[in-house]
């Protein structure tokens, strides 16, 4: 199978190009899929159609092609520009790189295949005879005085299935869930997101889980809710009563934030800060009340921030403004998913699915999570407009706020 | 933003209805890609063309499919259909089910959107005045009387982007890697190229890694290999050194595995094993001179399997057989790639990467790990074709047995 | 620092023995720790201490052991048994093999420093002049002649802290958590703690998450209730939910359970299956009416197992059965655990912390999930008893059913 | 079975006291440990015990207690005490926090059994007829008026087995490996580690991968070599494949590190780069004659830290100064080893692994990896002494150059 691209352009419709074109490609036998197609809106403006071909043979695409060529139809038959290795082990300065699909270069007008293809190599040609040989050559085996391609010119990879197409299309690091991003540069992108919903009007929703305290990062948070960043904050009993824990006791789950260790006694202290707001009657009233004097949840109420607190089947206590009944508490996140222009998922595996169910895939979503499969899950009930940043909340946060804060 | 489909066939190139329906679109300002392109081989067999359009509203999308119906194009404006709910709580069989993107429904002539979009809901309908109305409605919230939509006629959804066009490409489940799957039906797939390469007279080939051994799947391993399955190994010092080591002293890395227990000075075993093949020369020796008496490699040794051992600077000893120096050893792998129809990479890193960089993209490849990111890194360096598996290695040895030993 | 075991046994509380042990390592300067203390029940029966001591050098640590000879008190000082390699590259048959913590060995009467500790080497040792030498030499670096230890007389390691003693301690594969483990056994023992509870009476509860339904497993805990060996099943809407989708219709959120595919509007198919039900009212009744035919919640309701199952706020319907009171849903748990002596927990994070939360530490816990994470956070959360199996919900259900069907 | 804790101190070995209550003990049948054995330095100097009983009755454990008691031994014997609820819903103030092991209270000079048990409840006690009762009660079960135990006198908990002895041993958050920590305290400990090191005259070792390049992080990575914090580099064919890559060309395995996307022909860049530098001869050379003029391998040069790259099978290239037989990569290492007193192990398991096998335990060591796996890995193969981080790459080396600089 050998595959092709072809050009036709000008006036294509009313000169009915396209249709004889179509016609002489049907004759030879050689399929076609179109790739681009713009026709120009003013008669001035040429049409532009560019074909993919697969014929069974390079001899049938030759003849197609020169057919199709009297029809105004364009292709390039460039063959394959070699250069000698001068020095062993190292590649001529402009080689071309193999991909691992089948691959045959154009060499004294013949079509010649590659043996033992594979992925970043060279491609050494060599005359048997009359007949041309090419095989691919790892940059270590390279001999000098070797013939090897450079350049694009006379290379075409045969397509694995439809998805793959080009050379264009074999690339590493295609995944969109990976750890191994520049993830800077990622934040930085979000901070502009949330620049721009902030100007446009929109709301900017922050959906978090407890790691976040016990990470340390409760300060972070809570210098982005004070700075106006965070319009709605959605959560549920663990953070909250960890954050309010940490305020009052300095723990977060028993661990001391300041030293990393667990104290005697600290497997008590989330449920003693739960039940000191149970007997406050709520965080607000204790906040009021001077019980809780700082973190994520007394800035969110001293700065008029709404919060939904979602309960869960492993919630202790739990804290009173929790909305333990579970379609009550999504009929509740409905009422402030209305305007949001931009959705922080911030390690939680649980909410995030369950905010992502509910919003529209307009809203610009961010997932964060140390785990990659967090964003697998997310995407995989529905959620494709989530970009993933497979990384700590901490290290998330530290980098957002240092870019909100300019 | 309004989509629509529209459908042309017939005589299309011929009779130059292509060109004036593109024509007409660009009059009206109608955006279009082309989604299906048929051309009939023979004069009986009539053209089809598939075009998607995006007009900037609804007025103009009707306009122009107006006008371009008297050039033979086909479209559908069917209106929703509604059916009243009759208890609280459920909604009416059949009820359109809702996706995340902006969603419109034609009604009495008109295009309504659909307020709150959210995905899995009903879509409710009800009019004020003389306008409709229609919003999403989560199924708890339905009550008896409410007028839903029904079926898939007169809902059109918004592409978000070029990528998700259609209701067809809403969908859960999307992402290739991922450990929810039925694997059983995925392994039974494997089993079947590995029976079809066979008979094509293609070569399967295994790169494995400690794990198999450390799970006590070396008896599976050792069986595929007696069985004729598998035609080359490749796999580093620790697989081979843990197989020897369980077949001289019934551990890996020192556990028991028949009671999964670390024993006392268990951590010499795989050293004392390796001392003992370097002392006979090579594992073959070893075999020979009865030193080894089971396991895969020994099932190797007597079944003539050939084998690659590459090794890594993590190695202790090496075995005798292990190829030390990197380049000697992918080249030596080089060797045996030729032919390969299937690659099983099972439980390794490392080696999964380095087989996949030296395999052509034809060749049929399985890669089963207990991490989703093994299979993201190996796709992420180029080896599309690897379809992932994401379980233990056990798990999927047991099942492959058991498929091919039907 | 030098460490040395020390026993002292006989009728060391009525001669006194221990005391004046004591007080001489007390006088010589020598750390101990009480390892072993054992009295004799009957007066016939010997008392037996084991002390672990710490010297500042090894000419106080000889003295004092000298001192405590007298009173009773047994110790080992034998030497290092050397053994000359007899190839290149091979240790002696019986070579010490290194740990990673400092090292002395005894010859000629003197402690000698090994140097370059290193783990997974042999020790060589040689002459320089009038001195003794000693260090690590790894298997490959062996030359024919070089002496090396052999055995484990006269090798003594310097404990790195309190917890990390003596040679019994450094071994490999030390992590309670590990996908690298003989999990078959580890099956094996699950299904024998199953069958003791249900001797003795006690319950099994079954903690479940939708991958075992999405996985295909789900007639593997169908047949686990069949057989008797469930008591009670905990689970959220999600289980249920699919397990009925893959009932009605043959798939599990859209992805076709026998070809892994998923079809059109595969995405609606669970809420169809809801909504079934809730207009059936509750499971049971749709099992009564025939709608439901197959599956876990139909053997459920057929064998008259009870279930809870507990909402969450990522529910969409929910079923009718589903308890979306979070605290109601916990009491109504609780009501359940009594009796309980052995709780599978499979592939769910939300629940397993939850029923841990509420499960005394004497039931026999079992978790189960291709993520170690899952197994470290319900620890983390208190559930120590908790046994981690990191696999495949598919290969967990499978290996027990066949265990249990024995 | 009944627990409890008993304390001897005096002149217990002279005085025979001890010999006599364990005597006392043996004859009652109680089970004892020694947890504490301090025997005076100085006559002055009381010597201290601690014993911890295991009684199989209360009755037994009070006779056996009054017994001992006459021989100067001490314990407590306090009762629970109580305080009413004043409101629904809330603990008493102090309230005690229950675990989830067997639990007795001491209430009118009977233990009772604490019915229930669960963890993080209170305990509720009431009397019915002369009987008093005691079971778990959940913070949201409380009811005004209710009595429940506060403190912890009287409370008694039950030794599940060896390991779980007392209430200080309860507690959440154990396991060493978890990403839900506070790192940025751990990563200031790394840097004190640094900090002490260097003044100790010792060196610090950086072993790293490639993710440290891909996710933009190289500019950390050559700050800290500049910096003089890095004594040694230990690496791959790819960290410093990408490093050159990135300077010459801007992109780390063709992902443009400024805007994250790949671009066209990206996957040829490290090739290019690769060649680039096997044409100059060395990665020195390529410095000098400016090819290479920034990144970590540049500032390694210019700066003379000594670098060892070392091969693996998956190279491509590889680099001039890649060690590409294992066996002497491993030994060049070696060379670098001794005097090592901090070694930083940032995102690779391959080489972590590998150093971890031929570094003395008494390195500090902090294995930085964004999986918690590897961490595992690197334990189970022996190297205890790793200090786990599971996160970022990027934000370990972006909080350690901060913590370094000031």
């Amino acid at each position: 199978m050998v595959t092709e691209r072809l050009s036709l352009s000008g006036d294509l419709l009313d000169s009915n190009s396209l249709a004889k074109v179509l016609d002489l490609l049907n004759h030879f036998g050689i399929g076609f899929q179109i790739r681009k197609f713009r026709v120009g809106e003013y008669s001035s403006e040429p049409s532009l159609i560019e074909l993919f071909l697969t014929a069974p043979d390079l001899q049938t695409m030759r003849s197609a092609l020169k057919a199709c060529e009297e029809h105004g139809a364009t292709f390039n038959l460039d063959e394959v520009v070699l250069a000698e290795a001068d020095m062993d082990g190292v590649l001529p300065d402009g080689f071309y790189s193999t991909t691992n699909f089948t691959t045959h270069i154009l060499l004294d007008d013949q079509w010649i295949e590659v043996e033992n293809v594979e992925m970043d190599c060279g491609i050494r040609v060599w005359k048997q005879g009359e007949t041309w040989n090419a095989a691919t050559c790892a940059m270590h085996s390279v001999r000098k005085g070797d013939r090897l391609v450079v350049g694009f010119s006379g290379v075409r990879i045969t397509p694995l299935d439809e998805e793959q197409r080009d050379d264009q299309e074999f690339r590493f690091m295609s995944n969109d869930v990976s750890s191994e991003r520049p993830k800077r540069r990622m934040i930085a992108h979000a901070a502009e997101a949330i620049r721009k919903a902030k100007v446009e009007g929109k709301k900017v929703l922050f959906v978090g889980g407890p790691a976040i305290i016990h990470s340390g990062s409760a300060p972070l948070l809570a210098r982005l809710v004070s700075d106006g960043w965070i319009d709605v904050l959605f959560a549920g009993n663990a953070l909250a009563a960890h954050d309010i824990e940490a305020n009052m006791l300095g723990t977060s789950l028993g661990v001391d934030l300041k030293t990393g260790s667990s104290g005697p006694h600290g497997h008590t202290h989330h449920l003693r800060a739960i039940n000191k707001v149970r007997r406050a009657g709520s965080i607000a009233e204790a906040v009021k009340s001077g019980l809780i004097n700082g973190g994520v949840m007394y800035t969110c109420v001293t700065r008029g921030i709404p919060f939904v607190l979602c309960g869960s089947i492993r919630d202790d206590g739990p804290l009173p403004d929790v909305i333990t009944d579970n379609v009550l508490a999504q009929d509740t996140m409905r009422k402030f998913i209305g305007g949001v222009g931009v959705c922080l998922m911030v390690a939680t595996t649980l909410h995030s699915v369950a905010v992502g169910n509910i919003l529209p895939a307009s809203a610009k979503t961010y997932c964060v999570d140390s785990d990659s499969d967090t964003v697998i899950k997310l995407t995989d009930r529905g959620t494709h407009q989530a970009v993933g940043l497979v990384t700590d909340c901490e290290f998330f946060l530290n980098e957002l706020v240092a870019n909100l804060s300019v």
